[in-house]
Parts: structure tokens; C-alpha cells; sequence
């Protein structure tokens, strides 16, 4: 019944969403449609980055504007996930994800989305947050109508950053709760999917035990939103077809062969793509020292960014590209996985 | 009758030297056999980057050690070209060529040096640096017994940085004049291959006619030095064979197919890798604006390094990659160029 | 006939209006006498600090919720000056400026505004611009019915920072313009006041000729504008007395007396504090070499900002300085000024 | 019987000691008779700075060409504590002092050094480096002839920065590992002279009660240190008089008071000045809040070094200011402390 779309627009700074207005004037999309957005703006990515903010109320503004709703109730049903930094070879852009209603006895690409109730910041980082992603994405799941686990392809979570320097929080250090916050919805996700052993995803284990992880999670963190944001991509019956997302893990930063597995998966033209990576922990990559995580003047993420965010692009051979740091328990520790949205041609 | 062996090692810091010195206590190199050293240290890479300074003052006093010669007389003799910055997948190491006595009929991977005199800073980039790059070239070129320009594989220079704010330079800005420098170091090798043709390799075109570039120029430039360093490598007959020099231009940061023709005109074990690039002046690659050199935060080197150095890292599937920024006229604009160094297997 | 207040305010983020929409709420103050902002927000102050266009997007949303005007109609008449960077012991706030009806036949702190049509990117940092915004001074300075030039105690300019790459333009190097820009409207100030004489206030002076200064022009320069928008302040007739504004020159950035002198032209409870002052360009100060130029990691102006806002605040016991960097032709070169508002208690 | 001098002299990079080498061969300063060097190198002051180790061997270099001994030998003799970060307003110089044979029975003022032993990684932060710098301590002021705590003006230490990503340390985090042995080596300080209750200055207790601090101890932690270096100054019987340290402590960053009563405690010819500091934890000076604990582009510490350099100086009137962050437990927390050394005129 529904029919997913898939717009890559440019923007020339953060506040700018000339490009979805254009679209929107010009009828080849109606605003009401606009299921999710996700993009990335120029910021630094971090705690003081606020292009997200400044790109989200600029998005509700114009949404709101078309369709007579308040910026508040768009922004408290149509998840918008930004991830800031745009290091190196990668552009800003945003991709914005219509679901239009159509008839069709076919299996498509199909999403479907949920919030989370609201986390307190005592929750961030445990138990109740990984409880809470784990019900979202089963809600969102059954919104877009996918019924198995296996049938899901990615889901994508914007999760709550959390306040740094309170004592009811998991820790006092706003990066690392940041940190937390991603991890968590992680263990939400591999728990809903069957990725983690749902006896094995628990608190104790975050940002400890890295064995865990999903190749299908990517999580963002940021101080913009306050409950966790679920988008699921999957394959489900009733949607139009046309549409495929390849996924594939990377085993490290280098693994070429992993970003090409999942364009493979994906053949046809490329309407966005969507990669997750860190800076290994370890200080090494394939047993040689890498300065990413001791750089007093370069941010881990920002370095990491730059990094996967160009061996993505070449791949791509565009810049466009949805990267994103922080990638605990989001595919193998100290790689990452990739995301690739295409239509067949 | 002689034989080029590249060592590539690590180093746990920029004044770290021991596995220099490892491999000379344990007889596989004789530091008097030592004749140039390009590495990468963990530096910013920019006019405030001293660990090059540092680095090249632990060499000099480990070779001096063991030679018993001058420190001072080593640094005037032994090309030492290092490159600051090993952002995102780069991993700090440095490349020892060394030249050993043998005899051989045959042709292989040759090796010379030369020295230009002491620049003035008046001199930078200008007529002057262009001439005596050409003249350096030259003199490596006999000094490795290459005799035609087309055997040359590469040209690795470093370049003087200049100082700013000096009336007599040509700029007052030490960032331009740095620019500068290296702009006339490659149209001084340009000329000397022919690569650019001498009526066009002009002062008054430097930083300006951008379509005139070598594809085989390789140049930094830093405040550590006071002439231009010239390393030639390219084919020679005496030389005892087995190594080789594969190179290529990227027509822009992303091509992916550029850097594995690098990889694929040197079969064999990598021995080492240089590569150079830049951000397109434009503000665009393949039609999509990026954001290096608009960052407050983060010099456009130091993003620029991040991107090309994962992109050469991931194909050679190894982080210790030569990766310089600053690729003013080294080959096409926006783009840049890759040298594999490899032997046999 | 009117009264001018002063709120300065805290914002807990760029996007925050929290504190004006509560004052505003109370009554204390009419939207609709807002006339002027002036504030610093949290972002690095550079070409890609987009926190002004958040903030200004932000503030002309609430006024226009209370209002009932158009955000862009209020944009139009309302100088938002915004700059950014809160580097070291500075504060993010703004402070709002509002007129209320009054009567009195005393003579008080006036306020006046006044915008430049548009300026064309070929204009800025030219005589069109010059001439623009000293046309604009004296239409801010009859609006505020300030007579004399010697009655201003200063003027504050949001100048258009240009778009770089631009052939129509003065100099393609955005970071160039920028400067070009404020020294432009430092010299329209300049020569609207006579404290430059109007001979010598030429295009070609600009950036070049840095013994012409007025020590009562405060210009920042934003992407976020298109015109030279205009505040003076000064002594007028008809205004109801009770507050000062105290403004004195620094000779150099540790000219800690020249600071102590503005508090002490303004006794009484303090507003609010506007600071300008640049990197000595010498790279000495007092003859002593200081590295704000040449820090690949961190922009000279966050260098400048931090060291002159945290001794402004030191003297102010608070961090709450409107402190702006790019002092071209604003006070002494290598020094700048300050400027203190007060009310009388 | 002794008599100390101190000369505060320029650097051109931190590789360049040749104000000392002048001073040296011009007969005014004997190389043997340096016994200890503080200073400012212009690196970013954190991990990956590397120019405290490129001065430390440039200045060994330097005295051993001079006394004859081998560098090793003077680096386990001469402490030589290096801060680096020359923000805003500093100037790169360092201060060295020299003390050299004179017969006198007056009281004036002393310096003595010790060294702890090396400590391994799982001692930093922990009561082994607390307790070795007390005894250290208490052997330099031995060495000094200081009987009475009393009559300590300052300690300075330059403490081991530990190796993170060891399990076998106290934290994994490197960060936080150099802050703990800064901390620890303040309790040493603190319990060696009395200012911290022996019972009190517990392991426990470091980052976590900051009651408990020294208004004498001055600390600096770095990679190039394997023990802790001690320095004390103080008064003491047969030291030729007329130089003096006065101390006082800052209670926040904005205490210009505490700052002025420095000075004013030295009278005379200003001859080196000393200050730490750090960012106010709670996010607020005074009430404000400030933005240094959480910018993702520039390090906090570079933040407070520029805003405490820029307070100092000007109040100096001088950029040459040794400025260290992070001041755990070395003044009150949130403020620090100030040592100016003078000679009386």
C-alpha cells in the first residue's frame, strides 16, 4: 500500500532547506509525506554543535508552514537525525524519507518509525534506555509492517546526549554519558533483532564489553533531542518495490572490501548512504599506531569522520555520505558497518 | 653497482629513533649507507609544527653516533623531507633509503640527491627557487646516473618555508609564502622533466595557472630547512634491480581508480607509499560542495590529509602512507598523485 | 521623550530565548520596544560559525510571537549584532536594547538605528561600502537625535562578511574579505565622526594604513547579513537620564589602565561591556613575540578573544563581555577599545 | 653561601636555546652552575606535544657541549619543567636558575631540587607518588637549606604523565591518568609542608575532595618525565639576599585582586612569573556560565591557559608568563595561584 521515497538535497549552511522547499513547491513532494529526515550539517559534531538544532527548527519551520501543523508536533512525530561534521571529502546534505500512499500486492523497502518516552538523565546510559530503544524498535517495525527480525536491513536511532555534571547520572562526564546514551540504544536495537543475546545486552556491559554488537544499529547522540528517535529500514509486503538498502559490516577502518560489499548489495543508482565508525581503542589499526584518540587539537570523531567518511565516498565517488563516530557496539569494534540506499535502474 | 633498499619503520613519538637504531646495532644497515629520509610525523603539519624540527634532530644525532660525523654535516648532506600531520588512518613512520656498494649489469630503482643553495627569503617563489629547483633535479638526476626525464618515477623536495612578515618576500603572509615556496619547488621540477614547459613554468603563473602541473612532483615545505632537498628516483642502469617506483595522478580526491593504478604499476611487497593532495579550490568535488577550507577549527591541510591518507590507506590496506596536503602544480588541480614503492615477490 | 533600558541576558544555548521570553512574559519589558541586540553566542566566530543565524533565527521567531509582525519585516528593523566565540573566562549572553516612551526635557544615553541598502558583494570592502555606512551613522545619529558627532560614544556595525571565491569581489580569500569588510565600516564611522579624516579615509587605506583609527567604531562582520546594519549610541536631548555609556582605547592587548579607564568613565551598576581588539600583527607585544598568528589549531580571533575578553572580565568581575576580535581601524593598532554601559545607583 | 640568579630569556622555537648559548659563552652564566629550568614552549599542552621533549634536548644538548658531561647525566640532574601552550597574550621563554658560589651570612632566597624515583605506570595517582614527592620534597628543601615549611614560597614538580591503555594503571584514560599524577604530586607537596592534613591527602581523595589543596604547590605532568622533578624555593640562612618569591592564591579565574597581592608581594624588578589555574568544574565563574569544559575544537586547558595568561600579563605588563592548567588541588578549586620572583631596585 504505501510507496517509500528517497531525496539527497544539498544545503549551503545549516539553516538553509531552500532545496526541500523547491521540491516541495514545486509539487514533486507533499510535505505532509515527509516520514524522517536524516543529514548531516557542518558543525563539529560534538556537545557545542549546533547546526543539528538550527537545522531541525529550520526544517519544522518549513514543514510547518506546508502543513498547517505546529513545529512542535511535527518535531515530536517526524524523527530527525543529524549528525554533525562533515570532515574532509564528505558534503553537507540531508536525505528526507516520503511515504506516499499507493497500492501494490508486492514486498518493497518500507519504514516505519517510533519515539521512545521521554529519558531522564538518570536513565541515559542503562537499563531503562536499552528497555525503551528495544520497545521502539518494535514499534517502529510494526508500523512499516515488517514482521521478522531478519527482514530488517538498518535502524537508525537518534538518541538523548544526556546533561553532563549530574550526580543522579551514570557518570558526571557529559562525553562519555554521550557515549552511554549511544551504546545503550545499541544494546535496544541488538536486543530487539536477536543481534545480542538479550540475556548478554545489559547495562554492565556497555562501552565494556565490545564482543556485542549489531551490524544494523546506527546510533547518533545529540543534546537536541530528549527521547530516543527509532526510523526502521526493512523489507516488508504492500510496500512498492524498487527501492533496496544493502548493509555490511567493516571489520576496521580499512576495510575497503566491506564498504564495497555494501554497494554491491545495493545495485542500481545510489539515493544515500549511511556509515558508522570509531577510532579503534586499541591505538592500532592492522598493528600500527594511528594518533586519532591522543590528539589534544583534533576531536577522536572529527579525525574518524574525515577517515571513513572519505573511503566511503571514494567508493561512492561522491561526498555525500551520512558518517557518523561513536560507533559502540554498532558493527565490529573499531570498524563500523555501511548503509546503502539504491534504486534499480 | 649500486643497491636502494627502503626501510619503512615506526616511531612511538617524533624524537623516537630506536628502531633506527635497533636496525644499525643489529648490522642490516650501516648508517653510513644511509643517503635520505621521508616521513611522517604526528605533528599540525603547518608553520607551528615542530616535530619535524624534533625528528630531524634525533636522526642526525643517531647517524652522527655511528658515523662520527657532524651532526650539522649529516643535516647538509642526507635529505630529511618529513611531513607533519597523521590524521585519521595514518600512522607515524618514516622511510630510510639507503644505497649499498654492488655490482650489476642490469637496470633498477636508482637513487640520487642534491641540494640547491641556501635560499633567501626574498627568493621564495620566485624565478630564483624555479631555477634552482631545475638545477637541483638535474644534479640528482647525474648524481643517480638517470639520463633521461623519462625514466624519472619521482621527485621529492622540501621546499624552505620562507618566513612571514618580511617586506623583501614576496608575500607578507608566512602561509602564502609556504604556498609559494612549494608552487616554485614543482615548477622547478616541472621544467627540469619537462613536464611543464619551460616558457610557461613562470613566477607570474605560480598559484595561478593551475593547469600547469608534474605528475611526478612531490614537495613540503617547512621552516626546518634553509634550501631546497631534492630526492630523484627513477630507473638507472647499474642499479641492482628488484625495487620499483609505481606513480599516478588523482584527478580529484576521490579517485578511487588513480590510487589503485599506483598500487598496480608497483606489484610486489609495498615498501612505501607517498602520496600528495589538495582541497579543490573550487569549494566542490564532483559537483558537491565541501567545507575544508571554510573551517574556523580545522586547517584545510589537516582535513585534507585525513581524507586522502584513508582513502591511499584503505587500497594499500596500511596506514603508514606519505600523505603531504599543499599540492599546488603536483598533479591536476584538485586532484594529486600516489607513488608506490615496492619489490618484488 | 523616550527611555532607554538594558537587559543582559543568559542563554543556556544559541537557540536559547528562554530568558527574553520570561522577561518579556512578566511584563517587564514590550516586545515591541526592542531595538536593538547585541550578544555573543558560543561558536567559533569564524566563516562557519553559524550560532548568529540560530540565535537571530531564534529571537526574531519569539518577537514575532509577540509582535504579530513578520520574523523577516522585524529582521528588516532590528540590528541583531552577534558575535561569536565565548573562548576562556567569556560568558555567552546578549544584551537587549529597548526604547519606552517617556518625557523629559533632560539629556540622557540615546539610541539610534539605521540599515545600508544592501550591499553587493563587489562593494564590500570599497568606497561604496565606506560611503554606505557613513551615510548610515548619520542617519542612526538623526534617529536618535544626537546632534553632535562628539556627543557619540559609539558605534556599533554589523558589516556583510562577503562570499569568497568570487571574481566580481575585492579579494577571492573569504577570511580577506571579511577583514576588508569591517575595516570598511570602521572607516565609514570614522569619517561620519571625523575622528578619520575623510581624505584619508579611502579604499585604498584599508587594511594598509592602520594609523587611521576611530576609537568609537566596534564593527563585527557575519554571513548572516547583506547590509551594514547601524547602532550609535550617545548623549541627546529629550532622554531620560540615569545611564552611561564610558568608552576608552587600549594601546595594546595588557593595556590593563585602559580598561580600568572605560569602568571609570561609567561608575555606577554595570550593563554590559563592548571589547574590540586584535593580534598584534607585529607578532610582538611589547616586544615580546607572542603565536596567535601562526597556530595551525586555533584561529588567531579564539586567541584574541580569550586573552582580551578574560581581562576585560577580570576587571569587570564577570564574563559577560561582548568581546569581538578584528579590531582593523577600531582603536590603536594592536590594542582596541572598551566601552562600558552603566546606570547611575 | 650560595646565590641564586634568574634569567628569563626568548626562544624562537622550542628548539632554539641560543639567548642561554649566548649568555653562556659571553662568561655572564657557567653552564655547571645551572641547576634548574622552567619555561613556555608554544605547544598545544597535552599529549601529543612534543615540544617540552624537543627543548629539554636541545638544552641538555647545549650544557653537556659546555660542561662536558653526557646529556643523560644532566637530565637526572637538572630539573627542567616545561608548561606547553603559549596562548592569547603568553610569550614562548623560559627562566633559568643558576646558582653560584658566594660566601654571605645574611638569609635570602634558595632553591633546591630533588628527584623522586622512576615510577611505574601502576604508581601514578596512587599513594606511591603522593608519598615519593613529600619525601622529595623534604630532600629538596634539604638540598636548599630550608628548615621550616614555613619558609617554602613554592613548589614546583613536573610529574610523569603515565601511559594510557594500561590495565595495570589506575585509569585506562590518559587524560585522566596525567590529571591524578598531577594530583598526586600536589598531595605530596601539600602533605610535605603541612598544607594538607596527612590523614587527609589520600589516594581517595585525588579529583575528589577539593577542599583539600596547597597554595605553594605548582604542578605540571608530561610524557617526557619517567619521575617526579622537584623544585623548591624558599628562604633560607646563607643565600645572598635580594631576590624574592611572593605567592598568593587566586580564588576564582577572575581574582585580579589575588592576581595584584603576587605582585605586590615581590617588589622590585619582575624576573620570572609563575601561575596555574584551571576551568571552574561546576561550568560557572561567578554565577555565569562558561563554555571551556565543553568545546569540542579547543581543549580546556588551552582555553584557561590563554584567559589566566591574558590576566597575568597584564597585569605584568609582560607576556612572558608560565602559565600550567590544570591546577587539581594547587590553589583553590576552580581559581590557583600566583609566584612572581623579583629582585629588589
Amino acid at each position: 500500500m504505501p510507496s517509500l521515497a528517497i531525496h539527497r538535497l544539498p544545503m549551503a549552511h545549516p539553516g538553509d532547506l531552500s532545496a526541500l522547499a523547491a521540491l516541495i513547491e514545486s509539487g514533486r513532494l507533499r510535505a505532509g509525506d515527509v516520514r524522517a529526515v536524516i543529514g548531516k550539517t557542518e558543525g563539529n559534531g560534538g556537545l557545542n554543535d549546533f547546526t543539528r538544532g538550527f537545522f531541525t527548527q529550520s526544517l519544522m519551520l518549513l514543514l510547518a508552514a506546508h502543513t498547517g501543523e505546529a513545529a512542535a508536533a511535527l518535531t515530536a512525530r517526524i524523527p530527525c537525525v543529524l549528525s554533525g561534521g562533515t570532515e574532509g571529502a564528505l558534503s553537507p546534505h540531508y536525505m528526507v524519507f516520503s511515504v506516499a500512499e499507493a497500492t501494490t500486492a508486492e514486498t518493497g523497502l518500507a519504514l516505519g518509525t517510533a519515539f521512545s518516552p521521554v529519558m531522564p538523565n538518570a536513565a541515559i546510559g542503562r537499563e531503562a534506555q536499552i528497555a525503551a530503544v528495544a520497545e521502539a524498535v518494535q514499534a517502529a517495525m510494526a508500523d512499516a509492517g515488517i514482521a521478522r527480525a531478519a527482514d530488517v536491513a538498518l535502524v537508525q536511532v537518534k538518541a538523548p546526549a544526556g546533561r553532563g555534571g549530574d550526580a543522579a547520572a551514570r557518570t558526571r562526564d557529559a562525553k562519555v554519558l554521550m557515549a552511554l546514551s549511544r551504546a545503550a540504544a545499541a544494546f535496544g536495537v541488538g536486543r530487539a533483532l536477536g543481534d545480542i543475546a538479550p540475556a548478554a545486552a545489559r547495562e554492565e556491559a556497555l562501552l565494556s564489553d565490545y564482543a556485542l554488537y549489531s551490524n544494523r544499529a546506527s546510533i547518533s547522540s545529540g543534546v537536541e533531542v530528549v527521547c530516543n528517535e527509532v526510523i526502521v529500514f526493512g523489507r516488508a509486503p504492500g510496500w512498492v518495490p524498487g527501492l533496496t538498502a544493502g548493509v555490511a559490516p567493516m571489520r576496521d577502518l580499512l576495510d575497503l572490501a566491506g564498504v564495497q560489499a555494501a554497494f554491491a548489495a545495493a545495485p542500481g543508482e545510489v539515493l544515500g548512504v549511511i556509515a558508522k565508525g570509531e577510532p579503534d581503542v586499541s591505538g592500532r589499526i592492522r598493528g600500527h599506531r594511528h594518533t586519532m584518540l591522543g590528539d589534544t587539537d583534533i576531536d577522536a570523531q572529527r579525525h574518524l569522520r574525515g577517515a571513513l567518511g572519505a573511503i566511503v565516498a571514494a567508493v561512492a565517488g561522491d561526498g555525500r555520505v551520512f558518517v557518523s563516530g561513536g560507533a559502540e557496539h554498532q558493527g565490529p569494534p573499531g570498524g563500523g558497518l555501511v548503509c546503502v540506499f539504491s534504486r534499480a535502474v
